[in-house]
């Protein structure tokens, strides 16, 4: 999506170890228009598989995963990383590698509101090596949703995260597709 | 506001220690088309007290913040609670004790995104003792920014945040005002 690239490109700032810092606009400081704009964007894409509720994980993942919610008419669940006192004792819990943490983390859903027979559709901001995703997977799969599809703001394609979710046969969306962050210099996919 | 109201009495629960719990709709599954209305309800409210930048903290003020930034064309910045490496070295800190965690946690803002000459809004899903909101106070008026306006979606009257807020003078506003939950009863100030 052309004004999602064009901000990276302006506001967007690879630093080391793979990380490209995007907290101007979409993880710290938001633009809720620019939010708004990719959720329409995604809700159009994914308007015919049939979705019941869209799945994110807290925290980065709340902001799309609302607006493509809100353009979808369904509800949102965000993965929790650690259990408020308002949860049920009895939970659903995973845990993944976080990227940008360096450690395991928990996602953690509470069985009230992800339950079997749900058609999932998992939004994040960062599809990467897939593993945040992937633990989304686990619960929904683990809850008896099924996922219909995956949709992410950026895609940082050369970490091989749409690879790794091949098996599950659905359709993947990214707004942004970075092809290579190599000496620093963004290359998108266009 | 009636719709926000009439859903907490339908799917609100009172639980013990005064914890209120409205994870349903707004603070693990989201209802987007409510918070929308919420967000479009709290601009209207504030649409004079010339905010230049909407703050909230992660991760349930995310929500009506957003939606609220969005309809007042502004930019939303939320406090973290863990200072991702994306940040800078040196950031703005302070500490707030968690009502519903039991314990102090940390709201920190890169200075990259709060600074001297802002007019705050400050947006949070519940006002209770006003500490989460007071941290939120602290970290923008260390910046050098002044704080315009206080909102939230519930507030639970009987905890004296707004006692607690009016040393600040400035507009406070919650959709729902809650003037007792005793004995899991809850009293609205319509």
């Amino acid at each position: 999506m052309k004004e999602l690239i064009d901000r990276i490109r302006k506001q967007g700032k690879v630093l080391d170890h793979g990380i490209l810092k995007v907290d101007g606009f979409i993880n710290h400081q938001v633009d809720p228009a620019l939010m708004d704009l990719c959720g329409r964007e995604l809700a159009r894409r994914f308007a015919k598989v049939g979705a019941t509720k869209v799945l994110t994980a807290e925290i980065s993942g709340i902001a799309p995963a609302l607006t493509t919610a809100l353009h979808m008419g369904l509800p949102v669940v965000y993965a929790r990383k650690t259990k408020p006192i308002t949860m049920p004792d009895t939970v659903l819990l995973t845990v993944a590698p976080s990227h940008t943490k360096g450690m395991m983390v928990e996602l953690i859903v509470s069985p009230e509101f992800l339950g079997k027979g749900e058609r999932i559709l998992i939004i994040d901001d960062f599809l990467a090596t897939g593993s945040t995703i992937w633990g989304l997977v686990r619960l929904a799969q683990t809850a008896g949703a099924s996922i219909v599809g995956i949709g992410t703001l950026i895609e940082k394609a050369f970490e091989g995260g749409r690879m790794s979710l091949a098996p599950l046969d659905v359709q993947v969306e990214a707004l942004a597709v970075i092809q290579s962050m190599e000496n620093g210099k963004l290359v998108f996919n266009e």
